[in-house]
């Protein structure tokens, strides 16, 4: 069985990703019009795309192996690929390239790539794409060494959490600048919008946080099965001393 | 001896610590008119100190552990929580109370307190301050038992280095509120101020992930010396089998 705690923070957890995205439609919805694949609604598109690919699938993704403690590792891989995999494809196809952002820049005629928040989710993304294809070259695809996937599992740990991390922070900046482009001079009266997507903000930073404690947690770790533990016991033994938990 | 890379990173991350302060004062200095005790430039104490405390003394208080690893574990303990509590007297009496921001905005009559910038910073301040008295609570005083602190050892350094995350992801909010305060119409034609903050914006992204991966790298962990050994050794038998490497 699972340790009762983890339950629980997972719970939490997901409660708080649906509270993100109900959150951002409440927003979009109500104080922007709503969404729409054309025309001037379009660009409403990526914040909502982005919030449910780089913020709930991504962390989701991350989650997999300690909340499917007990399937086989293999099953278990192969979901934690496919989720980032939607989350790229929803933040490269729904929400940046094909059809928002560039697309409604492009329509009225506004620059791309001049803010701050455009620099850190470019970066982002493109560092979150490079550590799918790496996850997949080391992980997936069979040539990959024991001894190499334990010496590259640690990086591929950290930069994960990293990179989930800076993509709120990434949200949290779209946020903010939606706001002083769109209600510049009323956000300091403490209008309902400014409060709705300050609170939007919070809940972001929650759910990182959230499902950060549940990522790093010790104890919480998934345990190996009695038959990964056979193997590695048997590449122990071969290559004399060499641990597969990571960090040689 | 230290681990190799330990030195090479923890030199990267201070280059960068260094250039991030650097690039504040440059900004500041350039094209916000200066740093002032008193006057319209007072508010630029604010992003200064900020970055000076919650940012680089916050994450050389999280290294020393690390970077001393051969020091009596209660002077790197002190000079752990000497630098968190210089960061937290920076960032309140010079950054937000007595001088900079609340002052500034009550001169110009400004409201306080309305943006994801603000609400964010604040939650940030306030538990940042809750970790340092709960830190000394535990771990200074000696009143805390062993088993107690090593119980709420994981905790407290999960919470610091996603406190330490959170704070930098603060500032990458304040520098884009006050981008588009101050250059909301030439930011979009990449004029050299937006550039500049845009990079000092990555680059306190950068210090963040140097900083992060000397602190997580499992074999860069501080051994303990021989008689902190000896002791938890002790303790060990006394217990019959805790373990006072956190994680219960």
């Amino acid at each position: 069985t699972s340790p009762a705690g983890l339950t629980a923070y997972v719970a939490v957890s997901q409660l708080l990703g649906l509270t993100v995205l109900v959150a951002t439609g409440a927003w979009l919805g109500r104080y922007r019009g709503g969404v729409a694949w054309q025309g001037s609604l379009q660009f409403n598109i990526h914040p909502l795309c982005m919030v449910l690919g780089m913020v709930f699938l991504q962390g989701d993704a991350l989650l997999v192996y300690r909340v499917f403690r007990h399937e086989a590792k293999r099953s278990t891989k192969a979901l934690h690929a496919l989720l980032h995999g939607l989350a790229l494809l929803i933040a490269l196809l729904l929400s940046a390239g094909i059809v928002a952002v560039f697309e409604s820049h492009r329509r009225e005629g506004k620059p791309d790539m001049y803010s701050l928040h455009s620099w850190c989710g470019m970066v982002a993304f493109v560092l979150y794409l490079l550590q799918w294809l790496l996850g997949c070259g080391f992980f997936l695809f069979p040539g990959a060494s024991f001894s190499l996937r334990s010496r590259y599992k640690p990086q591929h740990v950290f930069f994960g959490i990293a990179l989930f991390a800076f993509s709120i922070a990434v949200c949290l900046l779209g946020i903010t600048e939606m706001l002083l482009f769109n209600i510049r001079d009323s956000y300091s009266h403490f209008v309902p919008e400014g409060i709705l997507a300050n609170i939007l903000g919070v809940l972001l930073v929650a759910f990182g946080l959230v499902t950060g404690y549940v990522l790093t947690r010790d104890d919480w770790k998934r345990p190996p099965l009695a038959e990964e533990l056979a193997l590695s016991m048997d590449f122990k033994t071969l290559t004399e001393g060499e641990s597969p938990g990571g960090g040689s």
